[in-house]
């Protein structure tokens, strides 16, 4: 078995998310049937670092890929006769071949993504955008996502999810940065529980509209049972897996 | 009468371009439709100051809107109700009482657009820009680039045209800027022949890629019945009409 490291951008829009299904198309599905093709083999499997939900994008998702034996041609050479096959909204960015101990998802150290929030109606935006048309208060924010940082039990900004690990999950970074009319939140962590990244969005930008304070929010790390944070899951749209670091 | 004068933008993707037709959607077809429920009248005519073709984007669109008599109402509560009306890409970015001497076309003293080249595969370039696989000749670009800036007859340029004016065009500007994997071109005039924006673009990249001589650009000034340049005819998608200068 040949085990490569696969590097790659998609714009989920059209997308039912990561994971392959019976009959929507996804990120993973469509890698799989060009990589059948370029490997000219059945029996290959593509692991994702995380699964990322419908509408969500990746600037840079990692995968592993793994073939019955590797092809003998340089790996530049992989990637473009993969991206010839792949649809224009889904761009392998490097593949490498790895040793087979490598694991995408039990290997990857620290995830970083990009939430995307415009405060105008925005011809080009809807799809890669939240639009929140009330003012928001930064301070209040970046109070809450202070308090946010760190080593927390973040269950209550998690969805169910019976493959899930620990809840303690270590939120290393939780950056609010203005640019013209758009919002961006930074956020990366060792791992996240499914739906965090878009709970945390969403609660924050009830801070800033003076919905939640930043208490409520220390609350809701003290009390993980507290169905509140599902209610401001902020939309798919906006959401950037941006990078995987290992 | 009550005339309006109307900035707006649009992602060109899903529309047959700007003019209005009888089957499939367009940009003014859209407006219409959104302005007759809003100022609740059949008898009004929105004028813009340029066609632009299926695919082309706007920035910077601006139309003249006329209807039977203004609303008592402040423009920007209009705006808001016709963006509200209106497809999520398109949005009219500010809308204003003028008076009924103004006129979208003919007073226009300069067009301004851009052309977005991307230089890799792009998960989310494809409608936004031209993919030129090929490395480009930046200082070839630049020389023909030059020959091009002026007062000449772009009728070589230019697709034939019923409602054309004079083929002798004010090209006012006409920049190559690099930022990271992109190239974008920068062009002014004082107005521009039907998809003449496009075939310099093309004859630029064409250029750049050594498929002509700055030479043969200037050929094409001194010959307007030359053919050759429609056969580099940029694609649409690249095309951003920036802004209208009155």
């Amino acid at each position: 078995m040949a085990r490569y490291k696969v590097t790659l951008e998609y714009d989920g829009s059209r997308y039912a998310g990561w994971q392959i299904q019976k009959k929507d198309p996804t990120i993973q599905g469509e890698l799989i049937q060009a990589a059948v093709k370029v490997f000219d083999t059945d029996v290959l499997e593509i692991y994702g670092s995380g699964r990322t939900d419908a509408g969500v994008h990746a600037r840079g998702q990692v995968a592993h890929l793994d073939v019955p034996s590797a092809k003998p041609v340089p790996p530049n050479k992989i990637k473009d006769q993969i991206n010839a096959l792949l649809p224009h909204d889904i761009n392998i960015l490097s593949i490498v071949p790895v040793e087979s101990g490598f694991h995408a998802r039990h290997d990857a150290r620290e995830r970083s993504y990009r939430y995307q929030i415009t405060m105008r109606r925005d011809a080009f935006g809807k799809k890669y955008n939240w639009w929140v048309r009330e003012s928001l208060n930064l301070s209040a924010m970046r109070s809450a996502a202070e308090i946010l940082v760190g080593f927390h039990d973040f269950r209550a900004f998690g969805a169910k999810d019976k493959t899930a690990k620990s809840t303690t999950v270590h939120l290393t970074r939780l950056d609010l940065r203005e640019d013209g009319e758009h919002l961006y939140v930074y956020i990366s962590a060792s791992h996240f529980l499914w739906k965090m990244v878009r709970r945390i969005v969403g609660v924050l930008v009830a801070v800033g509209q003076g919905q939640l304070t930043p208490d409520a929010v220390a609350g809701f790390l003290a009390n993980p049972d507290d169905p509140e944070p599902a209610r401001f899951t902020a939309p798919a749209a906006g959401l950037f897996l941006e990078k995987v670091d290992y």
